[in-house]
């Protein structure tokens, strides 16, 4: 049998919210599906693109009658919500969400909720450069990883659920410790998105610093273009999972920072052998990549 | 009337230098196209794929009945190359190249050859993060920018027959001044390569860090991909063009180590509104790459 719900209710009908209340809908996985937002143009435009039933603004009428929530604001905003409406669920309804970070955020959300309430941690790991309900389509998880965050207080049943719920909307699931997960996902995504912003705005300083009217974007090739991709992120987002990360992503900075600083005593030193070693070091660990 | 030459020697077929002779020898824009390298299996590979007509090791044998060479080894070669062959040329002969640096090597160039002799600096921004004669294909320089850099002692008629070459490969000519060059291209080229280097070794170090059999990359998404992809670039060359850019280059990274140690620091002091800042500033510029 495949899993089903009444009525999932997305706190955040962004991107990834959006998606996944398209999918619900699409593959009739959910009765309905109710989207809870900030403004009313993007909860319109969401219900114009399929991604929802409905829209409330009130979670006293939003929560009512709802067996899954999944949370999809930036994680800093967790608590707040959680405490303006986790009193409305009912028994047995499971909160889940989409959070590109773990630890700690699911120590709090566990807290956050009632008896009998379950929380879920759950992190698709999907995207796009660009967000919001625009650009959420139907196979933005297919083929992707998703993973969960279970600790020793989560229920079982609600774990399997939202395993079957993210198996069927066409992503692999795995599940890992949500502080392993924070120091993974820092490694891997977290650092290079610190990485890129920090590169587009160097370059925007020496944009400034150069003579004349020449725009060095005008002979930037692909090269370019593939290593800041992730710059374009939102700034919201990105801003939470830094701070909720913070413990992690300081010391890889570090780590980042003293390769940089190696990378430059080389070259200020006109040390040839050292650079290369560095490189061909780097573009061994790329290849394992592929 | 189209360009044409009677003997290109193509000294050092890799990716670039292989790539302008299959399209060369396709488009019958040379008599003959001979290749000069250190490795037998690799001007033999070069042959079996169209690249070249027939090789030379010894440039006494390859130089005679040439009216364009094509320096394409790495940059930190040109003076040994220049000074061992550029007394073999006959008069009128062009030597042009396709290095990522320019200034102080354009006038290292034009100063080891003999009067007579005509060198014009270009660099066609094109390449694969993979390396060889292998990798060589027709398309190359299909809508790719080339940037020429003349100097006041460039021969008007060599820097013509140069553009012309590069315009019927396919690509879009643009002349540059060469120390702009090495400004532009150290900010658009060589910084994101270093920034992607020493991301890769920062990973590698991550990686030798965690815990258990974990295996950080397992859980990348295309973001790490996209920002690591140039990583696996050729060692020897980019080691030839760091060093050759170093006087930009150093300023440059400074400038990346600033911002990322801005960053660092917001996160540190859980500033949410710096770290916003700087995202929004990044995503901006960003946007304006597209």
């Amino acid at each position: 049998m495949t899993v089903h719900f009444k009525q999932v209710t997305i706190v955040g009908v962004g991107l990834i919210g959006g998606s996944l209340g398209m999918i619900l809908k699409r593959d009739g996985l959910a009765d309905h599906v109710v989207g809870v937002g900030r403004t009313i143009e993007n909860l319109e435009l969401a219900i114009k693109l399929g991604a929802i039933d409905r829209y409330e603004q009130d979670p006293e009428r939003a929560m009512p009658g709802t067996d899954l929530v999944i949370l999809a604001t930036p994680v800093e905003s967790y608590a707040s919500h959680l405490k303006k409406w986790g009193g409305l669920l009912a028994e047995g309804t499971i909160v889940s969400d989409v959070g590109s970070v773990k630890g700690p955020l699911v120590e709090q959300s566990e807290s956050l909720l009632p008896a009998g309430v379950h929380f879920v941690g759950a992190h698709p790991i999907a995207g796009k450069e660009t967000s919001g309900v625009g650009v959420a389509c139907l196979d933005l998880y297919q083929n992707a990883l998703c993973l969960l965050t279970p600790t020793t207080n989560t229920n079982p049943e609600a774990l399997y659920k939202i395993q079957q719920i993210w198996e069927a909307v066409g992503s692999t699931v795995r599940s890992i410790d949500p502080f392993l997960h924070d120091w993974v996902l820092g490694a891997v995504s977290h650092l290079p998105h610190v990485a890129a912003f920090s590169l587009m705005n160097a370059l925007s300083d020496l944009q400034e610093q150069t003579k004349g009217d020449t725009n060095l974007l005008d002979f930037s090739g692909g090269g370019l273009r593939d290593t800041t991709r992730i710059a374009a992120s939102s700034p919201e987002m990105w801003r939470d999972i830094f701070l909720w990360n913070r413990d992690n992503l300081i010391p890889m900075i570090e780590a980042f920072e003293q390769h940089l600083g190696r990378m430059k005593t080389y070259i200020k030193e006109h040390d040839g052998s050292g650079i290369e070693h560095e490189i061909a070091k780097a573009r061994d660990a790329r290849q394992r990549l592929k």
